[in-house]
């Protein structure tokens, strides 16, 4: 005799003796979900431990995620190959980590000078977003979902003042991706090293700057022990979007109502992971510059325009490689430039308004 | 004999005569969800509709929430009453129509130079907002969930250009809440008129200036035909949140998984008119400067510093007026305090370098 919670209807507990026990469990699927990331790394770690929770809070039993760090099933970059295969059922990671695969998932991470965390959202959930993520999914083999944006990020950490491209020359930095591509152009040297290894790498010399996301996720890091010039805009990152993969058997095999729980918790999970991130940035910044004698500095206009003169050669490059990162980087910069527009208006206008001097109550 | 979705299990329909009609019909709960909002309106409308289509399809038959517009069951200004009574469960409106019942409603609307929507939501889901609002809601007698943004609205529409306190004096505005207080004290008429009249009483002369929220929510409105100066920033309102009411008794006895579907569905759609009225509001704006003359004008410093000043004492007085005001507008104000130097370091600092002269691809 089995007993479930779904027979407990009107607050009557009904014994079903006519169920079978495997067709019950066969109702009560459970999923081993992957991540890129270590357990509840700030943001990216804690964002997919949301998903997770969500969809186990709201499936009451019947959908089971089980959270698995980096290395635990499989190593970070093995997450997709994993999941597609059907060795795990679903997992997180970052679509930039997919661009050796299909090229086209570089632009949905972010491209630099590009969308804002707010503009990727409206693009993927109200404009052509959506469709054309899910198109260099079905190429990558798996169902997509956007699951998590880090925001506006810092333009990194430097040994010594970065004022011009003179002061890039020969420097020896870690940047991923386009970013890398731009402060190669510029003759920075460009070090390719893991996330595990960039630490060591500040503290003995062989790099002279970098970047990982943003205060809450650098915080652990420490980077200011050894560069103390931290810079802003994060000009090569005004965003980073991460991704939820689910095998495609799994994802159509779902009932309708747990496809619809795995949507909006994944819709939640996206929002979560930027409201985490901008909660938690303030304070750690305040720490960096109260308690750690960090050096907020600005790129000067003149060495940003050179920045965004090599991104538009970069991206430019990138988008003419294959159709369907041409088409992907088409629509993203058609909404860049009609968000642009409007984005100036309203929160760039308001922000640099509230910015101005006047007497206002002080907490 | 009665069969039932839930009871088809691993793809077998199962039988349960022993299940009664009653039983069952306990177990699929119908809400009438009443709203503050036309049906459909643009952004407010939609973004009801998105949480009701969100909830249904989650809860698979066992939760049905059917949408009314205003004045369907109850108009907008007894919403609350409605939910919080019985007469019906669960409704959308917006804190600011509350502030007459519990002042502390009008805080967590928005203030003039206060939060973003990104830093609204970070206040609520990873600050002190969500007990703070919970608070605030237990008071008006219902249960309570964050349930959408406008983001940064725009200035307001005028019919005469308004470059100084000196070119309010004596217009005849329609600015509500705090803002309408901060007119007030620079010199200003200010007309209380129902969103249904706000048309008319432009077109007649009856208002020289007015707003709703942006050029999304203001297109079918067509203010621009009486009044071409449309003013950004919107100093006013950085973000307009808007709130989800359930009947407490009607919140407690949901089983756990349901509350879950509600509380992430209600986080997608907090998320989703966010993105809803981003993604609109730059078509809408282009239309309104290519196709109706419509002539973007900013508010200059000086004048914003004169709304800032008289914001400060308006915003001062109203958190003087009872404890639960004073806490949250302190716990706000700690926060605008904090976020506002990293979103300047961010937000901000990108979207002015984004802004630069370079050369770029375009669309």
């Amino acid at each position: 005799v089995v007993q479930r919670r779904s027979f407990v209807t009107g607050g009557a507990a009904v014994t079903a003796a006519a169920v079978s026990a495997p067709a019950i469990s066969q109702n009560r699927r459970k999923w081993r979900f992957v991540t890129a990331w270590p357990k509840n790394l700030p943001g990216l770690g804690t964002g997919a431990q949301y998903f997770v929770d969500a969809v186990n809070r709201a499936a009451g039993g019947r959908l089971t995620l089980e959270l698995f760090a980096a290395g635990e099933i499989v190593p970070p970059f093995e997450t997709l190959g994993a999941v597609a295969s059907g060795t795990v059922e679903a997992g997180h990671s970052a679509p930039a980590y997919w661009k050796g695969k299909v090229a086209a998932s570089g632009f949905l991470a972010n491209f630099p000078f590009g969308l804002t965390a707010q503009e990727h959202n409206a693009w993927y959930y109200y404009g052509d977003g959506k469709a054309l993520s899910d198109e260099v999914y079905d190429a990558l083999g798996v169902k997509y979902f956007l699951a998590g944006n880090t925001g506006v990020q810092m333009g990194g950490w430097f040994k010594q003042p970065v004022n011009s491209v003179a002061d890039l020359r020969n420097r020896k930095v870690r940047f991923i991706a386009m970013a890398g591509e731009v402060y190669k152009r510029l003759g920075a040297t460009v070090v390719t090293l893991s996330g595990s290894e960039i630490v060591a790498a500040l503290a003995s010399g062989a790099l002279d700057g970098l970047k990982w996301n943003n205060p809450y996720g650098e915080a652990a890091m420490g980077f200011w022990r050894y560069a103390k010039y931290y810079y802003h805009p994060g000009w090569q990152d005004p965003t980073t979007s991460m991704d939820i993969m689910i095998n495609k058997k799994e994802w159509d095999s779902l009932p309708n109502d747990l496809k619809a729980i795995v949507e909006y918790c994944a819709a939640s999970a996206n929002a979560a992971m930027l409201n985490e991130f901008t909660a938690n940035n303030a304070p750690h910044l305040e720490v960096f510059v109260k308690k750690h004698g960090v050096i907020l500095s600005q790129f000067p206009d003149s060495l940003l325009i050179e920045f965004a003169n090599a991104t538009g050669e970069v991206v430019s490059a990138l988008a003419n490689e294959d159709p369907l990162s041409r088409k992907v980087f088409q629509s993203m910069l058609k909404w860049r430039g009609q968000q642009t527009t409007w984005t100036n208006m309203s929160e760039r206008s308001f922000m640099i308004a509230r910015g101005l001097s006047y007497k206002f109550p002080t907490a």
